[in-house]
């Protein structure tokens, strides 16, 4: 197909895909003339994985050329790549310098992932992200969540479980595509979720009792 | 004590703690002198309590007004203050108007709650946030994730009784400034957590088998 056909059936305008192939996030068409080239169904499945890692992951453009570099090895390293892929999507805003009670709250989340058997890298953003909610916990005087996390944490476990089915038994772009989006919208879809379940076991505790308020 | 110990204690700025006064968020102190109240641990703990609602919660100063109603009832209605309490604070942005896919996927909610024997009311805004996400979630072809709500849904449950664990035994006051940062809090918390298990889970099913990409 031409640029023009790969534009409509992707939804990407023309000159937004040309930013990609100088870029060097599509790979270039088949050159059939001077000024024009040919693309396929290949270039479309980049195309979307490439809007989803930018709308959805909030990748920068050069962590999306690194992680097809990865992915256009002979042998991709899927766990290496999704790492990638995952990174520059934490679950909040940017990183704040580190303090004394995150530093502290580090060395309890390298304990947590021990006890679990966790294999995390040491650079995983989100050991810091942890670090910095348990923190937060502690200063809102919040403590007593922080004490049940190995219990939050054996729940979790069986999400991130349910995250990895969903994105087995596929081709390694398919994997990394699926990663990306079901992990940042299925946080919305958890926080969603949570929610509706709260209401639903405060209602068990609290309302058939108004009249004995502890 | 006097309006400058309370600013002291509180870290809130005297002219802040004059604005909750004529806001009536805080209730006012005994007079003591024309000019001058002065106030204890109580104005102490509803201070504290209107700062997380403000910082943490986001809800808005006529919300805040209308849960120490609530609160300050002789029969506290905790179910319904819960409610209140959580209401302004969505998972996620302000709310986009609703399109077809995301009514059809509201009647799934629905479906979902009746399967689960969720006692959700009708006005609940995370009805409509996973609606949302499950119409997004079909728009990026993530589908199959969907079809698995139902698992998901009995592991946030989980999570939901320990959260609702963390908030009992207290005073109603408490249990309302627990479950607003229990919550937002805890939604960083559990993002956090579950990239942390995700990764372990990838390490195991990716990692040691590069040599054979599916």
């Amino acid at each position: 197909m031409r640029i023009a056909e790969l534009s409509e059936r992707s939804g990407v305008p023309v000159p937004t895909i040309k930013y990609y192939l100088r870029e060097g996030l599509l790979p270039p068409g088949e050159s059939i003339r001077a000024n024009q080239a040919r693309y396929d169904e290949r270039h479309l499945q980049r195309l979307r994985l490439v809007r989803v890692l930018i709308d959805v992951g909030r990748l920068p453009v050069a962590a999306i050329r690194d992680l097809f570099a990865d992915l256009d090895r002979p042998d991709p390293d899927l766990h290496h790549a999704l790492g990638r892929a995952l990174k520059s999507a934490p679950a909040g805003g940017p990183e704040p310098p580190a303090t004394g009670d995150v530093a502290t709250a580090e060395l309890e989340v390298d304990d947590l992932l021990r006890r679990r058997g966790w294999l995390v890298s040491e650079e995983a953003p989100a050991r810091r992200r942890v670090a910095e909610v348990i923190a937060a916990l502690r200063r809102l005087d919040n403590a007593k969540q922080v004490e049940m996390i190995d219990e939050y944490a054996a729940a979790v476990e069986r999400i991130a479980e349910l995250d990895l089915q969903l994105v087995q038994a596929a081709d390694p772009e398919t994997v990394v595509y699926r990663a990306v989006v079901g992990t940042i919208l299925g946080d919305a879809l958890l926080a969603g979720l949570r929610r509706l379940a709260q209401e639903s076991v405060s209602d068990r505790l609290f309302h058939d009792r108004t009249d004995s308020s502890d």
